[in-house]
């Protein structure tokens, strides 16, 4: 189930929202989320964020102070989208079938929107955590939670006896995350899947060649 | 020997660059390559980019048509860099070691910027492929190039019977571009090299869990 951000539910100046101004609000973020995605944050600008969600200057300064805290709000909406996405997947790991089954998931969400955009997460780190230390710290906090959803797989599978008991499941799975991050990058810049799979088969091929029980 | 590009000896129009216009065409690259990757392409603006190469308005415009023209010789200044620095480390590989001193050679260059900055040319890549075409294209190109230089190296541990002879050569290059650029960005977002080292430790060592001679 999607968690709620609590920092959705009141405007500026701390106001709770209504039902009809939550709806709004969430207008506001989810466009601002895919203009951001498809022109970089700097080129989606408050104008064109306005005009496509449909509000007035007034109405969005009414949820958020200024771009930052838009910003700050847009990374949550993508954490949040992507956790939820991934969280679904990797709760199944039992075993290296569920890890290649979240290895699918992952391909063919890629293949279905033909390579455009790569990782909502991973675009809005490339372009702002050298300019912006609030975005900075709220990707880390996201990379943090992708990363802690593939160290519960993996940790399942160690219990399991199917990864081995000595193995460092942090370090893996950041390095699980990492192999994401690189295959979602150069898909998107080749459009092509070819460097996700072959990334991920090789990540997942490497952990196999650990397991006591092969 | 770093390649010089055919398109540095020119100025708009045609007329062939003096050797002060060089040097000067080049203090406008290598200015606007540090730009961009400190602040990201859009907000590096042509007035930035001058005041702080020392040039004016006409100056920076005999060399470039516009600021289109100086993002694609951005691309070019930092894909010969990027190129260069891995060629001199790729060139010696010739086993598992060789491509252990190129980790170690990525890792210590990321360490020395302290994880400031990420990849010149993955984060070109994650800025512009949604939105510049001609820039996509030389992105690619510069991948390409970038993975030639590691198919080279795992050649010639084809060769000596290091790496199996059936390995899928180009698809292990492209995997181990993956795992350099998605180790960067999540290190460059983490400021700490833990993630770069932990994907290209497990990257190097699914190859040697292949080699014939283990």
């Amino acid at each position: 189930m999607p968690t709620t951000s609590l920092e959705g539910l009141v405007a500026v100046g701390g106001r709770p929202l209504t039902p009809k101004g939550r709806a709004t609000r969430q207008r506001i973020v989810e466009t601002a989320s895919r203009l951001m995605l498809e022109v970089g944050v700097e080129r989606a600008t408050i104008d064109d964020i306005q005009r496509v969600a449909g509000v007035n200057t007034s109405q969005l300064y009414h949820y958020f102070a200024d771009k930052n805290a838009l910003i700050l709000a847009v990374i949550d909406h993508q954490t949040q989208t992507v956790i939820d996405l991934h969280r679904v997947s990797l709760e199944r790991v039992e075993g290296f079938d569920g890890l290649v089954a979240w290895r699918d998931m992952i391909v063919d969400v890629l293949r279905a929107q033909q390579c455009i955009g790569g990782c909502p997460i991973g675009s809005l780190a490339s372009d702002l955590v050298e300019t912006n230390l609030d975005a900075r710290r709220a990707l880390q906090a996201s990379f943090s939670s992708w990363e802690g959803l593939l160290r519960d797989g993996l940790s399942t599978m160690q219990d399991r006896g199917i990864l081995p008991s000595d193995l460092d499941i942090g370090r893996a799975a950041l390095a699980l995350l990492a192999a994401v991050q690189g295959g979602l990058l150069l898909s998107q810049t080749r459009r092509d899947t070819v460097a996700l799979e072959a990334v991920l088969d090789n990540a997942i091929d490497y952990l196999r060649s650990l397991s006591p029980s092969r």
